[in-house]
């Protein structure tokens, strides 16, 4: 129907995740109005990604050298490591300020469903990182069943390390109101409570 | 935050309609997955987009060539032009399979609100391409009030030619209900009500 080129440029954006047909189509019409500067910055911003970016050879978090900024960062605590399900976690618990520890990364949760075995993950090489160094390993995933079985498994990894293991708390957000709350947020606030009155 | 090659990255795909942020992440996470295969397919349909994708020299159908395939194709019927807003309606006409005639895309439709005045449209252009071998104008235009007002100024260009012209009907769409067919739709679809009984 399209002209070929087109056409096919409409078949490329449909592998971005989530596009389908329709939108592939109106990204496609809106690249064809696009300057010559500006489709040649797409061109080299994807051209470079395979070449620029790989995993931190330590936490696995993206970087553009073999070590990732925040490993190689001497002002970091290197005492504790908090891990997460990918990079994007990362990014926003760096946007707190508050942690300044180390990271690890999963690189996903396990799930029967999905098939993502304990294996599949990065918990041995987490394994493997725990030395004298380090003092706390804070586990920071979602609350969802996958989330929790995973915190689980790795709690139970570490149990003989001589290290305190932590996970994040879960409960109603900031802003939130208790009567909108689901079931199940409730039910881990009221599990989480903290004494007010030591 | 990230590494600089990924937020460059994230950067050009918040270029696309309707992209924020937090969905340039996610888009630019899956290419960071991509073979080198499947990021060079993207990079060459976008080199390509340019040079080869132009505005076909008489109806503003995307085309490969200065010509589209549907005013090169001999077989179509020349002597009916059908109005539409963008190439994009072409595609959703073609796929009909009813008409056989030709088109002409106006690149939008008048809109005071957004500045479009009738002098940034193909409407002139339109006009230039009446002579003796046509017999109809089809305006298929939207049904908003851009589309209508658009309608009704191309119709009165045209009142002066010995040409007939008409528009496209609106109304209840095909599996529509009444019930749910909201007010404009019906008063559109009793003015547009046609004699069963001659």
């Amino acid at each position: 129907m399209y002209p070929r080129t087109f056409e096919s440029l409409i078949e490329s954006l449909q592998k971005l995740p989530g596009v389908g047909r329709k939108t592939a189509e109106r990204y496609a019409f809106i690249i064809l109005e696009w300057s010559d500067d500006e489709i040649n910055d797409f061109i080299s911003s994807f051209s470079k990604i395979k070449t620029n970016i790989k995993k931190c050879k330590i936490c696995g978090n993206i970087s553009e050298g073999e070590i990732c900024e925040i490993c190689k960062d001497d002002t970091r605590d290197k005492s504790i490591v908090c891990v997460v399900e990918n990079p994007k976690d990362i990014i926003a618990m760096e946007k707190t300020g508050e942690y300044k520890g180390l990271y690890h990364v999963l690189n996903g949760v396990i799930s029967i469903n999905k098939g993502i075995l304990p294996d599949s993950l990065t918990i041995d090489k987490l394994i493997k990182r725990i030395d004298d160094s380090i003092d706390e390993v804070i586990i920071a995933l979602n609350p969802s069943l996958e989330g929790e079985t995973t915190t689980l498994y790795i709690m139970k990894m570490l149990e003989s390390y001589p290290i305190k293991v932590t996970k994040i708390a879960y409960g109603i957000p900031v802003g939130g109101h208790l009567d909108y709350a689901d079931e199940m947020t409730l039910i881990k606030a009221l599990k989480g409570r903290t004494n007010v009155n030591e």
